[in-house]
């Protein structure tokens, strides 16, 4: 577990950092020390804000809250933002298809602005990667990839040390790599087959519609109506022992483990972290992942490459890894 | 075109290196100055010599006869060796399916033992890459990804600067990343539908026996027995305008070209370099990969990834990324 166990909150008055995790569907925000204690934190609708403006207002009441409790602005060294299709260079969220706000929108400066505040942004996925690098399962590693199976997935790739932003700052979106050619359509990107099709919450639900249709398979899924199928329905039949529950995760990892092999050749890391939701499926998922990953990696690359899971409590780890971005701005 | 062509060749005493690059069929050498002046070469065969010391005397015997005429062994500076699974770190080369040698070769020691000169040997695409970056296409560039179309695949990334290497130093072996799960075999992997498979000159004269098995249109390739039939064969079909032997080159491209995006989405580099005997097809093959590598790419990087094909003399240029590395060596 990481320092954020081990030692006390901070009590003095050492610089604060806030941490803001946009997802599609939630923003956690939180105020955290240097040694990745969350002091505070809270929650908004991310989905309910469908103008930007009206997001941030909603977002600076509720934060600003957090603020005085933690001893007012002047404590507070800046702001980390994590966001879907963020960019570290220009600090815009650009064509994000999870969030509401469509285009390019200049999330870093409305919020520096709105907070009077130093503001800095990247890539959701890119944040949880420097946070695991600071505080959790990749604490000493030069080169690891981390993939957040949520409602989407997303990834973070850290090679000698340094995150790959790319040329444009959009490097590491792994989830819209295709791995089945021509396969199951992804309604926000319009394109077919890719990871974020199959490995997430979305992709396990539509999976398991899919083989509820295609298949005779007594299943306990099948009392639950379809409207209210989800990836956790499909767990809990799965640790019933339900067949076909079963084969939807040995589906699913078998996607994801070809994937992480393709990924492996990529960049050769020393790890691949998980995080998000699906992972707590455990061996359910993991077993065939591990399983298809060597399958499909040449010589060279078997048995060498670990798969870890975040062991950071998922509620703090968003806020965690977005407010690390703070302590590596420059002054 | 690079500062080969404008300077005259090196008459001082200037240091000069020493570029191998040892290749599945053959071995190209040669003596380099600094401004990438490839002053002698020559060639021998690689898959000739089953015993790798076998090989390395005669490696010798032939290199020997240009270092005298370049000066003598007092001038090298050092030898650059580019070797399919050649890994940096370690100077071994491991587990290459294209080579004699099976197992783990401690290539770098048997050369450096050989010749008595400091030795330093990577993947043989990122030898490319190098010398791209010093010398070609990828001049000033941060962020690019090399690919060589040859008999097989190979790959160079460069993140930042720098060669990604990996943990292991095996990074970049992208040519055995699966575009099509359970797709084409590969007689050297053992692995199913990998780049390689379809993207080399292997893998287009395996596309050509295919689609003349599976189709009955009439074509300039009918003529040509099937032991005879190579990617060569299928290009001048196609300038011919040969309907079936476009096709070959349409669906090569569209391989690649969903293969790019999937680089691309890892990296986001500024272009892609193609480099290597397919690139000679031209448009025949680079439409159909733009087509599809834009088609497979999400928004935000569509419009944006140059493909450019290298600009080095292809007989130099894998000894120019060779010697590159001894310029960067560390005294």
């Amino acid at each position: 577990m990481s320092k954020a166990k081990k030692s006390a909150p901070s009590v003095s008055m050492d610089p604060l950092a806030i941490g803001i995790d946009i997802g599609g569907t939630g923003t956690k925000f939180g105020i955290v020390d240097r040694n990745g204690n969350v002091l505070f934190s809270s929650e908004i609708s991310t989905r309910g804000h469908g103008e930007v403006e009206n997001y941030i207002d909603e977002l600076h009441k509720q934060l600003y809250t957090l603020v005085e409790k933690a001893g007012g602005s002047g404590r507070m060294r800046g702001i980390g933002v994590g966001a879907p299709n963020g960019n570290y260079y220009t600090g815009t969220v650009e064509y994000a298809p999870n969030l509401p706000w469509k285009g390019i929108i200049p999330l870093a400066k409305l919020i520096q602005n709105k907070f009077q505040l130093p503001t800095v942004l990247t890539n959701d996925a890119n944040a949880a990667a420097i946070g695991e690098m600071m505080y959790g399962a990749a604490k000493s590693m030069k080169d690891f990839i981390m993939i957040t199976l949520g409602t989407g997935v997303g990834s973070g790739i850290v090679a000698n040390g340094n995150l790959i932003l790319g040329h444009d700052g959009f490097a590491g979106e792994l989830g819209h790599t295709i791995i089945i050619p021509n396969g199951r359509h992804h309604p926000g990107t319009g394109k077919y087959g890719s990871l974020e099709s199959y490995a997430s919450a979305t992709g396990v639900t539509a999976t398991a519609l899919e083989m509820l249709e295609n298949s005779e398979e007594d299943s306990l899924l099948r009392k639950i109506p379809k409207s209210k199928l989800d990836s956790k329905k499909v767990y809990e039949a799965a640790i019933e022992n339900d067949k076909l529950a079963k084969e939807i995760f040995d589906f699913t990892g078998k996607i994801l483990g070809m994937a992480l092999a393709n990924f492996v050749m990529f960049s050769s890391p020393e790890a691949i972290i998980l995080f998000g939701g699906l992972t707590k499926s455990g061996e359910l998922i993991l077993k065939p992942t591990r399983e298809h990953m060597e399958k499909n990696l040449i010589q060279v690359f078997q048995n060498k490459v670990k798969i870890l899971v975040s062991h950071l409590k998922e509620s703090d780890a968003a806020i965690l890894g977005a407010s690390a971005l703070v302590w590596e701005m420059k002054d």
